[in-house]
This record gives structure tokens, C-alpha cells and sequence, in this order.
């Protein structure tokens, strides 16, 4: 078989590193191109170190790619800038799977009101599947743009989704925490190592970008309104990310109940494990792969039950999710590529 | 005027530590006798090098210390052994400030419930003030044996007290972050760095001790029966302790009114600092130090608020509470010894 | 082609979960039982929870291993127990892979000073193989034992063989720093979080095990009696290890002159790598991977230089050379299964 | 007494902010003003919110500052920055404390090839004393402008001095370890978390500027001409250094009797410490103290010594070392304000 040619955009931020890292252990991907405006015409390994001695080729400006010689992309762009390039890229019969946050969300005006920008092809985002792999298999299979979830969303969904006829959904406490690779590459002060390092703290309490994402997803899963509490926190680790939710069950709804409701859904995924009673997920134990860990426990108040899951920010938060879209796209073994054993210690 | 004389019982652990820490730097404190079962005869400095070259007296065993000589003790021992020690030298007149769990809960059915074994001394607990000092001064002025309250307790009491009557208390979540130091100094392979750095997990997820802890404290100041849901994570960092407690407002308050109420009730102390609007507090901003420091949030959803309190939980959360209530005892300016500017980065 | 059948001896250390990790990503390779004394009768994810879900065989005694249907063997036993395991395995046609200190040292007197123990299989240790793969190609065609070179001793002799011809072999100054995995899973207050993390310190100073191991290859090398200066220190990562070699070059050799020898000698090595001038190794760019990189430097003493060496203290400090070697003994493509891209960040 | 009015310049650098909370110690300084450039006009608190709630004046320029109404200056700028201010201010009768490199070097030329800019008060560097105290006693009395050591210099020299009339000075190998704080507080990708954390890398090898200070200090010790090796390495922790020194010792001088030297030249030394035979000196030991810790040790070479120092670079390696300097400026006794006791863990 012919590998399919993939490009990378943004291949200079985090997620663009991880997406070139598992596109290179993909049996059926090639990688042809790595795109990065600010640093066009470098070698890949003078930003990307640990990428070095691999023979990938340098980094570009996304419009010297010759197109016509790629079959998917993996745009890793900001949000704004992500729209704009794909409007482009979209015309020709490219597969997109988008990482970005310009094609998650439905609603154009929530779109604005969250991003603070018009969203400017509104044709493009009607047709954007929302790529939660685990929800959107039938919709993958003919989705030429493929919107990523955003890692909060991920870790969130996976959680909360089975979950929803059996709890009160004005009652859902997610209380988020993410390893710092989660803010992105940055040139930022607020995330040099002394003031990341040895402690933690919440951000963007009461009004994270994730937010509407996750609110919009269940209220589309359900029918209802429905708006979360969310708090997500930085903590120190490079990465790795817990959503510890905790809901008020319906009336006669046991934890046991839950779990094997959890059991039933997700017994036959690759990527989502629900864990046996008493076991607790830990982040580390997923690092660097495409998992999903999911424990459910029982609350000190009797009417409430504590669900926690596990992912890697970087992998099935992001550019393993990424990948595992596209596998679905192809009609390909979702898991090809993505048998990662996590790396623990 | 001569100063008092302390011993600090059960020094080999990181709360014994601190208190040798604080008591170093108290001006009306001496440190006459350090003791742990384990280490008796050896110099302190080879059990805690950080306390090397300042002419601490060794460790020994504690029914070797001359009691007659000792005005007061920080008992940081483990449970139960605190209480059968302290139950002997609760016989002379020396002050005691007990670090341990074992006098914290009133109630010795539930004690016994949450500890697994029976509370042999109902009168001393009778007796034992529990030393929250902001909200047990009084009793503090006349006590002879203070139960200092646990560092997960301690974050969160003073996070969710001053809102009781303002928030449905039958939904009072906690969700809470410790660094590792809170685990304690134990030989254990579950907290070598390899299991403990980059990365996060929950544990003891709706059962922990400190969850009746709190129960108790929130229900004996409201006279309704408190269950909170409380689920305290470990991430890697060695000082330091988050409460994030989302609760639900009651009709008609608003988050203004929550932070009026907060501001209201600690704008005199010297310890807790609600943060002004949109300031969220960091662990590591108040590192080593006494304080604790309260942020409040709008949460996503408006009929409820997102409550923050970050303390360090082997000062404030442990020593530093207990030189506090010792200073109290003593009638003495409660921040004798702990103008501590927190050690960033 | 049938799948060659491993067992992993010691699978409850840090080495032997990365063998397991490094056997389930190797094509030729099929992973039939793991050993492990203390926990022998456990499921394996209930010793690495990051192995869970992945259909491992449970821990075994290895005396109850069926051994005539296992190929090959890589054992991560301590030292002394893995001799004598080893002495009976041995009678079978079995590979061995060994990765402890006890067939590493061919002087069988220095063994017995270095490791306290008489060594007692001296015909077995004649015919092992030091698995050093670079310098190892020709004998490990033959061996069916091998000893993988301890993780200091890696990183060193990688970093000062080339320049043995070049440098006074009676200054060879080693100063080396290693991830905390390097002292093993063990249950150790001293490599708890707090008492690791934050910090760093040299130990073992002058009398560290891996020393005689050096001075050992070192001298063979030369037909000299070599003894280098070495220091390692512990410091706060999980993976990882830098030999920083401070070097006096002999009379008229120029950095540049030594640059060229290492180019030379490893221009056709799939896995260690000489930087381009100026281009310092960092440990986090080799993470999980068998990479080792070498930099070569001016120091400020021109009659002096510094070569720099960074491995991955579990891969190709360990488990991944036992790998590469195992590759070597079957006269496989020397890449098989370790063609890992670093993980990072 | 009246206190002494103390001004930090450059309060917004991580050296800043540890003179600040070190004055605010102190029973002889008074804080009256606060300056940096960027942020004047802020709340100190916004720029460091750890030093929040501690009534600490408001940042200005340093322009605005009453120097009519200052006793003494620490200089915490950047070096080019501080030696203009320092020009103006040294006019006033002002105790001026420089903690940049602009003062260090007597040698205007090696500064200037050092740090690629002339220097432009040649008659202020005449006068100013190298405030490496242990060493500097006498001329600290007299100074009204003193240059604060390097932290690297303060590691190594401390180590290195007491010896070198028992060593091959030409022979010197130090290989030190710093902390990410020793960075700056600067806006800079290299020094992001997930680019610092779980990683080790040497840098500026050969040419870190610390090093032709090193060098001026000990030859002018010695009157020789000294060059030494010196390799830093970054390593993930806030706050801490090791100086690894390896030296040669002159023939008939035993490892014993270096030992005996250190402890002569450092026995009455408050801040200094020769650790016992076999002690080994840890960073986290020493943190967020004035205090350094010095090991001997054999090497494996018999001619050779390893000396390791550790020292919080914040500390005596810069803010520390400022104020005991200060101390020694003043007549004072110079421990006062640095009674700090290591904060572990």
C-alpha cells in the first residue's frame, strides 16, 4: 500500500511535536511537510531537539507546500489562525483533522462570544465533525474536516457522556487539572519552571474557553440546557490532565449502577479503560499514550458518585485523538499507530 | 523575660521538623528536648541534615526527657501513639499542643469508626480545645491540651465557615490537592520520586479521615448534619495544599455578597487574606509561611461559587497552626514567631 | 517467521518494566512469563498500573517458568540473586540477557571488592559477553550471555572510548548525573519525593560500584592501567543521565581533531549520535528512547575538553541496550523494536 | 536605634525579591522604596504576589526614588543597567550593594570581552570591594561600594580557596549545578516548564562568564595565572548549587589533611560549614538559608580530592551574601537578619 502524505501545521508548538511523533510510528502516514511561520526554512531539529537525527524535513511557510502532493493534515494553529488556513487547504480534496479550537464548537455566536473573533466560514464549520473518536465513528467515516476536542472537553466528555440519564445535569462538578505542556509552548514568564514548579493553582476560574465546548456537547447529547461547573488547575508535571467529577445520581441510582453502565459503553474501546472498583487512575500511568482511564467511586454524601479520568494532554488530549480520527477517516484499524505503551517512570 | 521551654515529641517527622523550624525561630521559645522512639541516641542532624550546626540537644526517647523541665510539647506522633503518650504526661502541668488525629474528633464513636481503634482517653478529649485559631480563641485561652486540626480540615474550614449560612450545605464539594510532604516521612515505595513526580491521582476517594473531621467541625457550627464530598488528590510538589470548594449559593446571594461576608469575617486576622477580586491564590506564593489565603469565584453557573483556599500544609496546615495556638495559649501576640515571608521561588 | 519467546526475570523493578515495555514494541518478539519472587502470583498491572490492560501474563516464582518454552531471557535481578538464577538457567539453550552488575566485571576479584560477594560461576562469567553493542558487534553473534553494562558505565565509555588515543588516560575526570529510576523501585525514605525532589547532591563519592566497572573497560581498551576520577550525583528527574568528561588532550590534538575521531567512529551508528559544534545534549531529548548523544567541547583550559554524553538511563542505559543486544545475538537488524521517538516534553 | 533605610533597585528579578524578604528580617532595615523600570507604579504584590499583604511600598523608577531619604542600596538590575544607575547614585553618600556583574571583575578588559561592553567607571571599580565576605572582611568596613559574587564564584570559591596551596592549580576541574531560578525571571521559551522540568543539560560550556571570575579571584590569590574547568548545568529545582571541584593534590598531601585545612580556615565561620567525613552536602539542605556546606572526599585516583560545595544560589549565592555584606559594611554582626533555618522539604 501506498502511505498516505501527511503535513504538520504549526509544527512548532506542542501539539505539532506530539502529532509528528505518532504520525512517525504509523505504519500507513507519511510525513511530507512541517509547516511554521515564525520559523520557516529552519531545520525541524533546531526547535524540536528530540526530533533530531530523524530526517524530517524543515520547516516551511504553509503556503510553500506543494498541496497537491499531500493527502491530510494536522493543523496545529492557534485558534483564528487555524480558520484561515484551512479555508484555504479546504478547497482542495484534503482530509483536515483540526486541533485547534475553530471548528469544536457549533454555535458561531458562542464561537465569538468565547474566542472574541467572528468565526468567517460558517460553511466549513457546518460540516467540521466534532472528532470525540468514541462518539463520532459514523461521522468520521465521510468527514473531510475533523475538529479535535480540546483536552479539558476530552477528559470531561469521556467522563461525564455515559453518565447522563442517571444524575442531575444541573449538578456537575468538574474540578480539572492539567500538566503545564497544556499552556502551550509559550514565551510567557508565568510558565518559566520557578513559577510552575513546586506548587499549583487555579486559572480561569468560572470562564475557561473549555467550558462552552463541554456545555455544548452534552446539552447536544441530552437535549437540555446543561452548564457545568468547571475549574481547571495547572499543576506541575509536563503531562497529563485529571478531571475529578462529581455528580448527584437520580434517585435509586447506586455507584455500582454507574459503573456498569461505564462497563457496557466502553468495554469494547482500545483507548478507554474503565478501571475495576478501588482502582484510582494516575496520569503518570497513561503518559505518553492514547489512553483514557476512567475510575468511578463512591461520594461521601451517598446521593453523589466521584468519576475520574485520566488522559494525556498531549496524546489523546490532542494530536493521539487527532490521529485516531484519522484512522477513522481512512476506514483504517482505529488503533493503527496508536498501540503506545505508556512510558512510566 | 525567660522563655518557655518546649519539647518537640515524634521530631523525626516532617510536622516534628517544622516545629523545630518554628520554635528556632520564636523569640519566647526554647527547644529543650527533641524526642522519636525509632532514633533515640543519635544527633538530630543525621535524621534531618537541613538542622545540622545549630546546637540542637539529640534525639531521645520521650520517657527519658525531664519532664519537670518542660513548659510545653508539640506532640507530632502518629495516631494513637499520640494519645496513650500524651495521656501520661497530660499529668503534669505542661502545655500540649497534639498535632496527631487523635483529639480532633469529639465524637469517639466516629473517631473510632475512621481510626479502628477505640479512643482510651474520653476525658482528656473532653478537654482538648480544637485548635482552629480563628475560630477557637476563646477556649484557647484556657486550654491545657489543643488538637490541632489536619491540614486538609484546616484549608477547608476556613474556605467554607464563613459561607454556612449563605450556601445549600448539602452540597458542599471539596475537591483538594495536597504536596507530597503530606503523605509524611514514611518508607514507602508508593511515594519514591519515580511514583510520586509528573503526575497526579486522587486517593482514598470518599473515604479519607479528614472527611469526618470536617463534617463534624461544619455541623457543630450550623447544628444541621453536614456530609461534604471531599476528594483529595496527591500532586507532586512538597509543601503546599489546595481546597477548591464549589458550592451552591443560596436564593438571592450573590458572589459579591459571599466575598463581602469573607472579607467581613478575616479583615483583622493576621494569617488569612481573602484576595481581591480575580486574584487566584497559589501554593507557592505563600510557601513556608503561615498563611492562608482565600480566593472567590462566579462559577460558570451563576447560582453557584467557586470558594479557593491554598495554605502550606506543614505550617498553617500543621507547626505553624500549632505555635499559633501555643501563642494563644500563652495569651501571648498570636504572630510570635510567624512573620514568615513566604520562600518563592 | 515465529516469534522469538521472551520471559523477563526481576519484573517488578524499573529495568524490568521497561524491558516489558521495549518486548511488546518489538516485532520479533513474544513476552511469555515474567518472574518476580516477592509478588510472584499477582497480576502484573497490580506492580505497573501502566501495564494494565494489555493482556500480560501474571507474575511467577521463575523456578516455575516452563523454560523449554522460552527462546530468551533478559533477567533484572539484583545482583547475587541474579547470578544464581542465572547458573541454572544457564543449562538450558536459553539467550540470556543479563542486567545487573554480576557478569559485568571480569575480574572476579574486583567483582568480590565491588559487590561483597564471592563470585561463583567464574566459567560462566568467562564466556560473557560485556554488551557494551557498539564495541560488542562481533562476539554477541556467538554469546548466549550478556552482560549490559551498568548505566554509568554507558554513558562514560560511549562518551571517553574514541579518545582514549587522544587524551592523558591519567586525568579523566567523570562527573555524572543520574534520574532518580537509577536507584531502583525501592522502599527507601531516602527517595521519597521530598527527600529527592528540589535538590540534588552527589553520593557514593569516590567508591561508587559502576567505577571498577569503567576502569575495567577502560584499561582493556588501552592494555593501560586506567583508573578515572568519577562522581555521580542524584538529581531531581525520573529519566536520564548526563557524563559531563573533562579530558586533557595530548600535545597538539585540537577539539576539533577529537571531534572528527567521534564522528568517525559513530558516523554509521543507528543509535549515538555526535552534535554538530556548539549543540549541547540535553537528557529530555533522548527520554524513552535508546538514543545516546555526544557533545564535544572547547574547555575554557585549552589544553583541555569536555565531551558530554546523555543517555536514557532505563533505555539505553538498560533495558534498551539488552534489546539492542538480544538484536545482535540473533544477527536481526540491530534497530529491531527500538526505533523509539524521544518523548517529549 | 534608628533602622537603616534600605531601597532595592531592580525589585523585580528573583535576586530582588530575596533582598526584599531578607530586609523585611532584618532588625536593623528598614524598606523604604522599590523600583523597576517596566513595572513602576504597580503594587509590588502584582508583580510578586508571594510578598502580597506585607504592606510593602508601591514600585517606582528609580528616578522618583528620595535618595535623600536612603541609607543603602541594594542593586538588583541587570549588569550594563546597574553600572549606569550605580554612576549617579554613588554621588549621595549612599552604602551601595551591587549584586550584577558590573563590579566583579577589577580587570576592566576581561569585563569587557566578557560582557561585550565597555566599562565606563573606571574609578568607581577601583574602589570596589568583592564582597565574597568570608574573604573580604577588612575592606568591608571602609567600602561604600561593594560587587556581590557571582553564584557560581561564591560556590566555587568557598570550595576552592582554603586549598590552593595543596593542589595543582593548573588542574582545577569544577563542575557545577544550578537551579532554574538562577536563570532570572525571564520571558523566554528555554525556560519554560516542560523545556527545564524532568531534564538535565549543561550550557555556555567554555564560555560562561562566571568564569574569568573565578579565575581573577583565585589568581589574584595566589599570584599565579589560573584558568580553571568550569561546566554549568541547569537541573530542575527552584533554588539550589552544587560546585563539584576536582583537584590534584600536591604530592604528599593526603585527602586528611585538606580536610584539616577546611576546617582550620572555616571553624569559626557562621555561615560556612566543613561537613563531617562521609557527609555528603544536599542543596535542599541548605535552602532558602545563608548557608554554604562543604564536603571532602577521596577520589578513586589517589592523587586526587573531590570538593563539593552546595549553596542557595538566591541566597548566600546573591540576596543572602548582599545583606551579610551589608552587615560587614556597618560594623554590625554579620549574621544578623540571616538566622534563617534551611526550609526542608
Amino acid at each position: 500500500m501506498e502511505k498516505l502524505k501527511t503535513a504538520v501545521l504549526g509544527a512548532s508548538g506542542y501539539t505539532g511535536a506530539e502529532a509528528v511523533r505518532l504520525i512517525m510510528g504509523h505504519p500507513n502516514l507519511d510525513l511530507v511537510a512541517l509547516t511554521a511561520h515564525r520559523h520557516a526554512g529552519k531545520a525541524y531539529a533546531e526547535v524540536y531537539p528530540h526530533l533530531a537525527h530523524q530526517g524530517l524535513p524543515d520547516l516551511q511557510n504553509w503556503q510553500d507546500v506543494k498541496w497537491d502532493e499531500v493527502d491530510a493534515v494536522f493543523a496545529c494553529l492557534p485558534h483564528g489562525a487555524s480558520e484561515d488556513t484551512i479555508a484555504e487547504i479546504a478547497q482542495k480534496s484534503i482530509k483536515i483533522i483540526d486541533l485547534s479550537a475553530d471548528f469544536r464548537l457549533k454555535d458561531a455566536q458562542i464561537y465569538e462570544k468565547t474566542y472574541g473573533r467572528k468565526h468567517t466560514s460558517p460553511e466549513l464549520l457546518a460540516g467540521a465533525v466534532y472528532g470525540l473518536t468514541e462518539y463520532a465513528r459514523d461521522n468520521l467515516k465521510t468527514a473531510s474536516l475533523v475538529a479535535c476536542p480540546g483536552c479539558y472537553p476530552t477528559a470531561s466528555l469521556l467522563a461525564v457522556l455515559p453518565a447522563l440519564k442517571h444524575i442531575n445535569t444541573d449538578n456537575i462538578i468538574i474540578d480539572a487539572k492539567s500538566g503545564v505542556s497544556g499552556a502551550g509552548r509559550k514565551e510567557s514568564t508565568a510558565l518559566i519552571y520557578p513559577e510552575t514548579a513546586e506548587g499549583a493553582h487555579a486559572y480561569a476560574v468560572g470562564n475557561h474557553r473549555h467550558g462552552p465546548e463541554i456545555d455544548e456537547k452534552l446539552s447536544a447529547a441530552t437535549g437540555q440546557n446543561i452548564t457545568v461547573s468547571f475549574t481547571p488547575h495547572l499543576i506541575p508535571m509536563n503531562r497529563g490532565m485529571i478531571a475529578t467529577v462529581n455528580v448527584e445520581l437520580n434517585d435509586g441510582v447506586l455507584v455500582d449502577d454507574l459503573r456498569t453502565v461505564y462497563e457496557a459503553r466502553y468495554k469494547d474501546e482500545a483507548f478507554v479503560h474503565v478501571e475495576a472498583e478501588g482502582i484510582v487512575p494516575h496520569t503518570r500511568h497513561i503518559r505518553a499514550s492514547n489512553q483514557c482511564r476512567i475510575g468511578i467511586f463512591a461520594d461521601r454524601n451517598p446521593s453523589r458518585a466521584v468519576i475520574i479520568s485520566v488522559i494525556d494532554n498531549l496524546t489523546k488530549g490532542s494530536s493521539g485523538q487527532a490521529v485516531q480520527n484519522l484512522n477513522g477517516m481512512m476506514g483504517w484499524d482505529e488503533t493503527l499507530g496508536l498501540n503506545l505503551v505508556p512510558v512510566f517512570p
